[in-house]
Formats: C-alpha cells, structure tokens, sequence
C-alpha cells in the first residue's frame, strides 16, 4: 500500500478534492491517503508548521498544493519536505511557471494548471459566501476542461510505479489549454471547443483578479474589477457545464473510475460497462 | 490566538471549504487553523489514525467533518479527539440525526446540514469529474442557501468565547431548510423561495442516492436511480443560482466578511462600505 | 362505440387533458367522452350533486379524477357511481396511495399519481394566474415522465376490452418514479434520468405545499414555503423540458397516437412514418 | 348563490381551467359551479349531446368554450342552450372574430381570445404527450398576458350582477394584446412588452398550424410547419416566464384572489397583506 | 475578375454584411466589391446621390439593399443604375414584395426577405445601442434560417455567369421562410423546426413596429409596442441559436466556404474535410 | 452640414452600423454621410482604391475602419486621404495600439477598440454564416459595454466642432474596458461587472484567433482553436446580454438618441420623457 501524503498551503481551485479524485469510492486497497493542511494561511510560519507535521507523517509521496509555490510558505514548507526524502509533486497554478525549471532541477514535479485563477481576494467583496462560489465555478471548470483526470492520473501513475517498487516518473507538467483538453475526454468537437473557451476565460480571470487586488487601489475602481473576475469564472463554469450536457445529449460521457487495486477502468454509455 | 483543528473522515459536501471559510482572506490574527484528513475513507482504522494525528496537533477546538456521524470510523475519532479534553462539534449530514441526542449528552456540539446529501456512489456512475461535479453543484447549495453562513457563524462564535476565556457553548444545530434560510442573506422573496426550493431538492437527492446504492441492485435500475440523484443536485444548485442572481440584480447582496481580530461586518450594496 | 364518462371533483394536474389525450385528434370512431366537472369544489354535497349527474349520463366506465379519494366528496361520489354498476377507475395523487388496497377490494381499479402534488392553496399566494402557472408546469411534468402515456394507455386497453365485450381488467398502479418512466419513450439516458429528477422533484412539492398549508400558521412562514414549493414545481417543469429538448436533438421523440379505431401507432423520427 | 355552467365542446388553450379560476381555493359561498364537456370531439352531434345535458342543468348562466365557435358543433349547442333563456357567454379563439356582430345581436356574450392558437392536429405529430405539453405552453402564456385575469374578471362581474339579481351585461371582448395586456398587472415596462412578444408569437402560432394542417399536403412539408407551430408556442411560454420571473425579481407580482362571498383582493408584495 | 458594387440605402438586417458573406477569408481572385452607402438616409436626395457616386464606379452588377425598394428614394436610385447598363439586383424587406412584378418586368433581380423585419425607429426609444442590438439579432435570424447562405448562393451564381461571359439569370425570390430553410442545412428536424418558428417570429416583428411607428400616436401605447417588437427579435434570435446548438450537439453543422476561384465547397463534420 | 466619409478596409466589428450609430433615424438635419468600402479585402490595391474614390467625395471628416491599422492596406489609404487635408479619424482593433503613437503625431485621431477582436478565418471553419454569427456577437457585446456610445460620442463630438467652425479636437483613445464601460450606461453594479467581464472575454478571443490562423498549422489542432474563439465571443455576447436584462429588470436602460440638430439627449424609464 503507497502512501501519499497531501500538504496543502492556502487555496487553489484544485485545494478541493485533489486527495478524494485519487479514490472516489473510497474503496482501493492500494492506497492510503493523509491530508495536512493550514488553511486559507500561507505564510512561512504557517506553512512550515503544517509541513513539518506532514514529514512527520510516514509517506511514500508528498503532494504540495497552494497558490504561486514561489512564496516564502510554500518554499519553505517544500524545504521540509524534501528532507525526508520522498519524492514530491507540486501542484499550483499560473504564477508557478516561473519556478517550472527549478523544480525540475530539484527533482520535485510539477502540475501547474492555467486555468486555476486567483480568487477576488478584496475585503469588501469576498466573504465566505463569494469564496465558496467561486471555488464551485473553478471546480466545475477543472472538472470538465480535463483538469482533474490530467492531475489524477499523473499521481495515479505515480502512485503505481511506487506501489511496483520502481523509481517514480514525477509529471512535470504546465497543463495549458490543449494538454488539459486532452485528458477532457470530450468527443464532439464543439463541446470541446466549448471546454477549450471555458480553460481560456478562466485563465483571463487572473488578469483581473490580480489587477483588482494588486493593481488598482480606489475601491470605486477595483470592486466593479474583481466582481468581474468572479461574474468571468461563473460564465466559464456555464461553458464547461453546456461542454458536459452536449456529451450527456450524445450519451458519450467519458467515466474512468478507480478500482480496488488502483487500476482504472473507462465507460461511456451510461448504461454500458466498464471496458477492460 | 484559538487554534482550531479540523479532522475530516470521508467527504460531505460541507467539507469542502469548511476550514477557508473562516478565514476567507487569511487575514485574522486571532485565529490558527490546521486540517487533518484520511481522504475519501472512513473505516475505523483510517479515521483513528487520523484522529491520532489530530489529537497530537495543540487545539482549542475540534471541528470533526464526515458523512454519517454514526458510523464506526467518525465514532473512534470522536472518542480519540475526547480524550484531548478539548470541545468538538460535529459537522456531518442527515444520517447523523440520530445521534444528535447522544451527542448532546456528551457534551459534543453538532451541526447536522439536511441539504448535504450522499453522493451516488455507485461504481460505473462514479468517477473523479462526476464527484467533483457533484460537490460543485453541493457546494453552491450550501453557500446560497445560508448554511455555510451558519456554519461560520456559529464556529466564529466559539473561537470568540474561547478568545475571550469563556466556556464555549456549542452549537446544536439540525440545519433544516428555515434554519439554513434565516442564514442567507436573501433579501427578495422570491428569491428566498426558490433557495429555499433548492435545499429542499438538494435533500431530496439523499432519498435517490441512497436508493440507487444501497435499496436495487440491478445495474440498469440502478444507474438511472443514481443519474437522477446527480441530475436533482445539478439543478438545485441552478435554483440557488438562480436565487442570488436575483439578489444581483437588486443589489442586495449580503457579504459578511471575516476582519484581523475576527469581528464579522457587513454589507449589501457592493459599491456601499462595510456597516460598523 | 365505448362510452367513457369522467367525473372531475376538485383539481389535480391530471384533471386537466385526462380526456383530451384519449382523442387528441378527436378522430376516434370507437370512442364517446362526457366529463361532469363540479370544479374546484370537491365537498361531499358538490361532489354528489356532480356525481349524481354523471351516473344519469349512459356509459360503459367511469373515470373519477379528484384528489385525495378518500376525502367525503370523491368517497361519495364513488359510491353514487358504484350503484351504476359500471367499472370505475380512480385517478387521484398520493395521498389516495392509502386506499388502494379498499379500491381493489370494492373491483375500483386506481391510478395513483406520485408526481401529482398538492398546490400551494394559501390565500394570499394562490391566485388565478398562479393556479395556472402551477398547473402549467404539473402538466408538463405529467407529459415528460410518462405518466400521461400511462394513464392513457392503461383506459385505452379497458376502453378496447369494453369494445370487444370483454371483463375489463382495471388498471391496479401505483404510478412511482419507474413506473411512470417506462411509459416515457425518452431514449437518452440522462434524459431519463432527468426526467427522473423531475419527477421526485414534483413529488416533493407536497411535502412542502402541504406544511405550508396545514402546518404552519405563522403567515411570514407559511408564504415562502408554499412559494417554494411552486418553485420547485416550476423547476421540475424545466427539468422536464430539458429531457424533452434531448430527445428533440437525437430527433428521437416517441410519439403514440390514436387511431380511427383506437389503435396506438409509435413513430421516433419526426419525419419517418408511423410504425405498423 | 350563482350556479354557473360551463360547456366545452372540444379544446381551445382557455377550456382548462376556465372554471377553476373563477374559484381556486373552492372558498366561495356565493358560487356552484357544474362542466359539462363532449372531450375534444366537436362535431354536431356530440356536441348538441353534451348541450342538452348542459340544458338540464340548473343554471344562472352558461359559458361555452370551444375553438371557431362558428363550426356546426358550438353554434348547435349554443342554440340549445339559448332555449333556457339563460345568459350565455362564449369564449373562443381567433377564427370566431367573425361571429361577433352575430353573437351580440343574439344578446351572447362573447370573449374571443387571440393567442389561444389551434394545435398542430396532424396525425404523425400530434400525440397525447405533444398535445399536454401544447397546452401546457397556452396556458402559461394565457395566465401571464393577463388574459386569464381578464376572463375571470368579467364573469366575476356578471356572477356578481346575477347574484345581486342585476340584468347582468355580457362581455363583448375581442382579446387583442392590448386588451390582454391590461390585465396583466405586469408593472416593469420590459415585462410588459416581453409579455406583449409573447402574447403576438402566441397569436402567431394560428398562422403556422392552420397552414400545416389545412393547406399544405406533403408530409415532408406539413410536418415541418406544424413543429414550428409548437416550438414557436414553447417560445411564447419561456417569453412569459421571462415576464414573470422579472416581477419576481422586483417582487411586484400581483395577485387578484377571490374571497368567500365572490369579492377580489389584490396584493403585489409576497410577504404583504391584500389590499381592501 | 468580376466587380459587384453594393448600393446600400438605409438600413435593413441584410444590409450588415451582405458584401462580406462574399467573400469571407478575403481570398476570392474572382471577384473585386465595392460598396457605395448613403448610411441611414434613404431619401430621394440622398439617395441619388450615392447612387451616382456608385454609377461612377466600374461594375459588372450592382446590387442595390435598401428597405422599401418602393419609396422614392431606393426607386431613384434604381433609376440611376439603370442608366449603366448592367445588371441589378434589389436585396429588400417584406413590404418590397408588391414590386416584385414591377422589378421583373424591367429585368432587375430581386431577393425579397420575408423576415428582414423593421426596426422600432421611435425617438424615444430607439438609439444607437438599442439599434445595434436589433441589427445583432436580425443578424442571427438571417444567418441561422438559411437567408443569407440563399443570399450569397444567389449573387455568387450570377458573379459566375458574368466571369464566364454568359447572360445573368438574376434572382427572382420572395424569401419566405420554406425558400430560406431550403438553405439553412439544418439537419435535425427539431432544429429545422425551431428555425422556421425564429423566421416567423421575426418576421412577425414588423406587425408590430410597422403599428408602433405608424399606427399609434400615443407615447405610453406605442413605446410597449415597440419594445415588444424588440423582444420578439431578440427571441427569434435565441431561437435561431438554439436551432444551431442543437446542430453543433450533433456535428452537423454545415458549412460552405468561398474558394479563391469562386466555388463554393462544403463540410459538416467540424474535424472532417471540406468536400469537393 | 457636415459631411463624413467613412472609409471602411476589410472588416471588424465595429465597421457594422458605424456609420448607422451617428443618425438612428435618419432625422439629423447637421449631418450627412458617405460610405465607401472595399468589402472584406484589404490589401494595398483593393484599400488605395477604395481610398482614392472616398478622397473623390466631398468631406468634412474621413473615419477609417479597419483591421490592425498598421497593415500596407489601411496605411495606404490613410495617406491618400491625408492628401485631401480633411481631418482623419482611424477605428480599429488591438493591434493597432503600437500604431497610435505615430498616429497623434500625424494629427490623425483614433479609437482602437480592444474587444473587437479577429475573426477565426480558417477555411474549413469560417464560411459566411459563421462569420455572420460572430459579427452578430461581437456587435452585442460592443453595444453593451458601451465602446458604441463611446464611439458615437466621439465623433458627434468632432461633428459639432465641425458644424461649429471650431478646430476639431480628434479623439485618441485606446477604448480599454473601464474607458469602454464609462460609456455603458450600466446602473447595476453587478451588471457592469457582466459586462466587464463580457469585455475581457471578447478581448482575450483574440488569442485564440491570432493561435488558430496564424501560429498552428496542424489542421486538427487550428480547428477546435477557432471554433473556441467563437465559442468564446458567443459566450461574451451572452454575458453582455445578460447585463442588459439586468438593467432591464431594473428599467434603467440608458438610451441617448440624436435629435435633428444633433443633440444628444437621455432617458432611462422607459415609459419616461427624454432629458434635456
């Protein structure tokens, strides 16, 4: 049984649910999974204090997600980390890119999803009610653009070679618009085009988000931009939904579900069965 | 500074977000939040060890989030974190009614969200994009429709009293649909009704889920069963939608947001200011 | 020629168009209709009054639509149309799921209707127009998810018994969610599974429209359930519509239609041909 | 107390519900109300049928609903019941126009509806299914573009006339949009003319049927034309749902209800009281 | 190379674009276009003026849009061309059908559009975004319902008769809505059907803004009026939309693209090729 | 009187209705206009040409439409009408921005419009229904985001000026979102934010344009790219219209109409009277 660690820094879109995609049904034999995190705080202390609960726990693999991995707290929080000397895969979003090569050359993957845009972050528009929409508008985006399954299985690969006793293949991967759609397993061709639009919206959030909570200062200027930023990823998320709800017309959903010893099986009938 | 630990067995749809939303910005200084988590399972043995870990990280509270309280695993967690002396409230989904009396007599605070339904767990329905589709959809749910307002509220509420020194008084609280309502904030009656119709649908679904999994076995009965449970929460989640667009339309959304030392203030008028 | 009269006391969604779908092209040759209707007014005086009428009009099977049959008013006016001695069939919603086990007993066959809720019948909410809107969008309901087919489908083969001067078999059915979607012809299975959803969705108005007028007194409380509870039904109504909007993109809309003589024809394509 | 008998021979959009929206909690003490209906057959011998057990029945006043109230059925059911000497009131659809002058020098009344559009009877199209969900879609438009209020309101006033033992005075309405319109209480000027759209696609719909069910004879053709008809008319219905859901918004839906003894009470706030 | 020169007097839906749709990639060596336009004003003066101006321009046809192909000032302009010798076509709205004879008779071509609707041109109502809407939504209509594919077919055809030196046959098409559809490439029957209910829709508009500008001298009656016709466009749009959803749902969406010699060729499958 | 030629090179958005915007009802007295085009060419014969011929025209004022300004095509026939001495006023998209230094040295007004972006021209996807479509899109969201009053603005500005005798003052704007919704009218802060967001989308549709025709050359990667831009654009124009129906809902439409001198002048109820 491979055990893999979660630490989480903060808050991505992909924070949510990035250890329940690994087992949905909760039923593989070959896999254990912890999450540690600090909440919405990433700041050094915070950071290294969840981390260095997480190297206390015993794992085969760390997952470290948070927004922007070059911040001090993630940083710090992956310093900690490789002392145990587990492999680990970072998973975080746009502003990451930068740190792509460096990670690479510390031996740390990489997941670094485009479209997994910064939050409103401005006092006087986000409260928990604002955040907990947008994060439902980013999830669905995820969900539908090929995000997720992308994320699942790189770790699921992942998790395989480590469960075979071989030497992991940690991802590496900048998951732009076309190697997410890849993994959408969307068969009409507009319905990926739709998904394709959603990933390129939802990435234009971050211009937004950023320019209203870094950029602009007058409140009168960057409330109208961040309400922006948001009202952008709830149409994105509608884009995804009518990809998905043209595939259910067609009765071509693509499923791929975990089974017990990891392995994974794919449907598309509804009613059909799962191919071997 | 209250440190408040979330232990989360399993997955509700309440467990999403659960930790960010009380600290939407990462801006309060009053408050330290760690989350412990075994993932999606939730036997015995997963749930004690993570309980073990949580146990082991200083807390003044105990937030414990899963599926159906009642269960084994949630139950050797709950006995675990007791041993810490610390308060515990348990955040979990209809099922747990039952044990909201029991709860009680021990002293354990509870908040039993009705809307929360299972998910339809079903192997050759059930893969990583339908879950998280599914908690997107549950997710808006919850927000529109005042429970993670309540949520909030009444986990702000203890870290308060426990800030201040004073016996926390827990929260016993069976998240019914006029209990969750008086929570969120709606100010048109329309739109009242319709979120109000969403919590009642999204209810709904737990009868169809738990049918499709646990009452027919027959695979063609039982996807549709499952498909319909899904399809019900997708368009309660439109109805909550529907509902805040609404209150868009009349500038009359309500914010709470979180400030340094915790205090909550409000809003409605997006361009207005936060009320003292 | 078979003559079927329909007694209508008081209002359910399936009084309205219960005859109309027998003879939607009023082209049947082997078939007479009468329908005494005391409107909405189902007390036992109106209710006998009307049903008094109805037994003074020669026919061969009675049709009682009302709801709640065992209320005094449907009570006696069945017993009026028992001394006819002709076969009777109730159509009533699911309140009258209680009496059908005395219905057989008494050779009245039953159609009970799960999705058929009550409305919300609040002064102050239920108007002329918001009646219409609510029965607008039960028939719509009723239409998608097969409970029409059904229920035509079921006097249509007595209606052929009679003809041929057969014992009729009355229809004995408890029309719950699979029952009713058998009937429905939609192919795609999420149209399926929406209609499903529509369908509990529109039974779960009662609970709603029935605390708020019977429950709860407290008329700021009363009004937003029984609003909700229309809310609901709208959205199962749109629910449905989606189903239908599916199958209108697969060109696979089954269509049943009667015949001269009363014989059902299916076709799907919209431009194919009548199937023999 | 005013004894009102309603007579419908075949199916317009206004024959559902035409009597229960003079009564829609069956609260009324100063009103009976007695339906005789021959179904959708319309031709002269079931309709004279139906007229005379119409006749038999003790009435103050007579309303007859049926499509073209020229063809040889309504206008022999009319002559039947003209021999009570009780006041008639017809109610039609737009072909009937051009018996108006008549129907007054008679001393008829008359309320000749203009979007109440005949249905695609084609034999290959028209099935029970389509035919509920065709009506489903009149009556809504008919409920929001104030023509139900209308109807119910000028047989309140000649109920009202009789009861207070008045020569009553028959309405003698062409139900043009304006005139329909008026009735609406929509108070957002963008309702109202969404409302009016509706109410003119509606009216629209005639053109398209009767082309496609009298005077074209290709199938490949006619079955066209008739879906256009009906799609035409599922537009009409969402344009008025727009109307309404724009009052929602503003919470400005009025509501006209009937009390105990026949008088209406107005309100628009939902949580307000009615009006005296 | 052949040269079309577009004569654009006023304003129709037809008039945006008509000399695009030509030539789509700017990749035709057939063909060189001008277009000549006086923009909103269409009177004699005005008129005659541009048309001189395009008389002054070397054509080989010239195709004259403008609405009302009879009022005095599209008339002189006809006139005017006439003098160049070459060959006209009128593109026009409904009320140009009654000079369809007229036009026949002096050899000049003509494409009457049945659902090229006016606009609601009251001050007071109408300004410049409110025009661009409409124009946006006629737009749609045109493009979905076949009229602009009959459009371009049309005038290409003759731009090829002139390149090969032959005797143009010019257009002689009252398009109404079977004539358009012919050209729509609509596959599903649904979709096909929904397109002919947007072209009458919008074809319906001109009742309506024809009563609102001319018809109605009341401020508070003819501003709903126009507005209507408005809404009633804008939802002949939406149906036009769903029309091409639906085909998109099944990759069936046609195409037929300009080559550089002028040839039309065509696909449907959106990855597939374009057939010779 | 003030003359305007507006020269249009090739097509983008904005060159629909340009000219149509200053004169809505062909009533302004102070105003004539002229448009000559080139169609969708814009190479540098077809673009000189066209020039030459508009330079023929007596003008007060020249506005030029054109993709990228910067192109052979546009520049040419700039310097041809720079000849005439007459003042120049370029309306272009994005690209144009690197040319705006140069233009203001050159005395030459400009309006380079940041969401008008490039149409997905690859053959096998563009063909003139398509491009229609999206025309009919990107004319919505311009109308709604208030770049089409800003235009019109600017230029009944320079038209008064001219009519005035003054010294034009040429605009030189980079029509930007928040210069562009400045212009909106929007009341609704939450509709402003839709249609800032309906700006950013249609804007970043470019990316997609410019990746899909000009930097992949893999048939089966450009395709799906485009049809996503399209995708895109649509998904904007829904939001922008949106937008509209929230201010609708509120009957806050600002319209701002010309007079016959020229006058702007507002309203916004729509029942209400024009503002002095």
């Amino acid at each position: 049984m491979v055990k893999v660690t979660f630490l989480k820094i903060g808050y991505i879109g992909a924070t949510n649910l990035i250890d329940a995609i690994l087992d949905e049904r909760a039923s593989r034999r070959d896999l254990s999974v912890r999450v540690i995190s600090s909440g919405c705080k990433m700041d050094e202390g915070e950071a290294a204090d969840a981390a260095r609960l997480a190297a206390s726990v015993p794992s085969d693999l760390y997952v470290v997600v948070s927004p922007n991995a070059g911040l001090p707290g993630p940083t710090a929080a992956r310093e900690i980390l490789r002392e145990t000397g587990r492999p680990i895969i970072v998973v975080s979003d746009e502003p990451s890119r930068k740190l792509a090569k460096k990670l690479a050359e510390q031996g740390i993957g990489y997941l670094i999803i485009y479209a997994d845009s910064m939050i409103g972050a401005r006092r006087g528009f986000l409260d928990p009610v604002e955040m907990a929409l947008f994060n439902s508008d980013v999830i669905r985006v995820l969900a539908v653009t090929g995000v997720l399954r992308l994320v699942h299985t790189e770790i699921d690969r992942v998790v395989a070679q480590l469960e075979m006793g071989e030497e992991p293949q940690l991802p590496q991967v900048l998951v732009r618009k076309e190697r997410a759609l890849e993994h959408s397993g969307l068969e009409n061709p507009y319905a990926y085009a739709k998904a394709m639009a959603s990933f390129e919206a939802a990435r234009r959030v971050a211009v937004l988000s950023t320019e209203g909570c870094y950029k602009v200062q007058e409140r009168e200027r960057y409330l109208p931009i961040v309400a922006a930023a948001h009202e952008l990823m709830r149409q994105a998320a509608l884009m995804a939904d009518q990809a998905r709800e043209m595939e259910k017309a067609n009765d071509s959903v693509t499923r791929v579900v975990h089974f017990r010893k990891g392995a994974l099986r794919r449907k598309t009938k509804l009613l059909g069965k799962l191919e071997r």
